[in-house]
């Protein structure tokens, strides 16, 4: 129950556990189909260039990144959280022209203050980040993805924390780069990182004047792979992607509205159970994310050995505060597999004990 | 039987399969701590920047280059296959100035060559591959090294296909930074990259003047992670390092050099026995790889219609030629648990079978 890896089911534990095959094998190469089918209906998207790459979220986040960028280009990032701050340090890396649009931790991006952003600067992309994990928001996209349009920018979403749980719709929402994790509310295992791009980013990277800075991550190489020439770049992690077929395989047999739906249930569910127990919400009821309740630490409880307790008696791990949140708030998960109603209930019981109040 | 993954042991299966627990949680943390000491043996060293990468062998080649290098730097790159020109390729993608030492294919790098360059350039590194999993040639590493030494160079190492398969050794050898795979030699799925910095690259990247082009594989920030700090960087793909823990383990009951014994017994046998099919070897017999055997494709087999009759009729997968080796060369891997006398015995019969010899 903290902000991933989440729980996972114990068919993808078995597919982990799957004997291996080649990175090139006929069977394995049918797999990455499933996976990109199943990645295009999760993401709502037609995007051809949908596929997952080799290493965690991070690694997506500086695969969009570095391959939409060149040096000089402008990079306009949303930050309001660590995420955000994460994505203007690559941004810098790759030699870019960073403008940044801050909000205050807690607190959503205004558009308002992106559309002001826009007219003092002529962007290649704007970045923002759909489910801020170190504070709980829930970013609307709608109104910035459309701003970044009409000012001929590409738009480019951290999903890490809302795929799967709860609704991220690339081709409505024209998004031209995102990126997610598998340890969220996809439930699988960490270490991939699922993505999707556009045509008219796919048309940006095919126009680079400069090589990708990143070999690794260079989809010049990697789209040959995951496309209809299979040529050899890196070998894949192929169990993660077994994991990663069965966990999408899930999700899509739950349906993707049922799973938001669920992940909203109990989040309700804990609110009205950590409210009861005095615990004060970061984020405003309307930017609250259903998977990642970020709560002000209540009086009578210290941080780390309250944490320590709920890991040690109760075996329930919630997250720690990052950056200005640190020591002054928790990040409780309710992501994929572990985000049902048993888990909220846990926590409360041992927290009402806690506090001596059960 | 191909160039990797190789077989993975039950008891490493079972490891992936384990369910999740937190990247921050004590007990990962002390898995963390078991896999960083048996690195240490693995790699013969002392060197206590010894971790893991979150990511596949490439991104282990990237880590050791990107750290070390700098826009403008020096490096000199030997190259006598696919694994050395990509090591130039990100040379070049980092901004810094390359010089190469080449081979043909199939032959070793001629260390008087290595001599003759470092007269004319004064590189901040010497860059070569330890086994090249594209011809199958072992480099012997200690001359080179010792140059590299005597110039001023740092000694980077690529020891993707050898770790654990033939004896590698980090400190007698003076190698400053070391980078390999988890599923050849060693035997668990592929996704990360075990590496080893000296003290004395350490100390070079300590000393940066600019940022690492690569946020996620910045080591300035990945070490206060594997380190006493325990600082959050990115979510580790816990499941593989449950796996990459239990391989080490099997690789250290079985002893290296037992190990490496048993990499050499089924070479020669597989050697022995396709020399009487009438397979001829690309690479002298003093530089030959025991876990990589490139073969030339005898008259009267097809390369892909053989392949492929291989892998249907007999589930057994052999690597194909890479490069200029492309239709002209096959890769067969006796890596970790596919070094056994079955595996062997398997492969020669089923082409005796092929070339209607047995």
């Amino acid at each position: 129950m903290g902000p991933g890896p989440s729980d996972v089911h114990p068919r993808v534990l078995q597919a982990m556990a799957t004997p291996l095959i080649g990175h090139l094998d006929p069977e394995f190469l049918a797999v990455m189909d499933d996976v990109k089918a199943m990645l295009q209906q999760v993401f709502r998207t037609k995007n051809d260039l949908t596929f997952t790459v080799s290493a965690p979220g991070s690694a997506g986040m500086e695969t969009c990144l570095v391959n939409l960028l060149e040096p000089g280009d402008g990079a306009l990032v949303c930050v309001n959280g660590v995420f955000g701050g994460r994505m203007a340090d690559i941004v810098e890396r790759c030699g870019a022209q960073l403008a940044r649009v801050d909000a205050p931790w807690g607190q959503p991006i205004d558009p308002a203050q992106v559309k002001a952003a826009l007219q003092t600067c002529a962007p290649k992309l704007v970045a923002v980040v759909h489910a801020e994990t170190s504070t709980g928001v829930l970013q609307p996209l709608e109104e910035i993805g459309r701003l970044a349009r009409d000012a001929g920018a590409l738009f480019v979403v951290d999903a890490v924390t809302s795929l799967g749980g709860t609704d991220v719709r690339v081709d409505d929402w024209e998004i031209d780069a995102i990126y997610s994790g598998t340890q969220k509310c996809l439930s699988a295992p960490p270490g991939l990182s699922p993505v999707s791009f556009s045509p008219r980013a796919v048309k940006v990277l095919e126009n680079r004047k400069t090589k990708v800075q990143s070999w690794f991550l260079d989809m010049n190489m990697v789209r040959n792979y995951w496309g209809a020439q299979r040529a050899y770049h890196h070998t894949a992690p192929v169990s993660s992607i077994f994991a990663l077929r069965e966990a999408l395989r899930l999700v899509l047999e739950e349906g993707l509205e049922a799973r938001f739906e669920r992940h909203r249930r109990n989040h309700k569910l804990l609110r009205n159970g950590l409210e009861e127990l005095g615990f004060e919400f970061v984020v405003a009821p309307q930017y609250r994310l259903p998977m990642l309740n970020a709560v002000k630490i209540r009086e009578g409880l210290e941080d780390a050995p309250a944490r320590r307790r709920l890991l040690n008696e109760y075996n329930i791990e919630i997250g720690a505060g990052l950056g200005e949140f640190a020591g002054k708030v928790w990040r409780i998960g309710l992501m994929g597999c572990s985000s049902t109603e048993n888990h909220v209930n846990a926590l409360l019981a041992a927290l009402r004990k806690m506090l001596s109040l059960g």
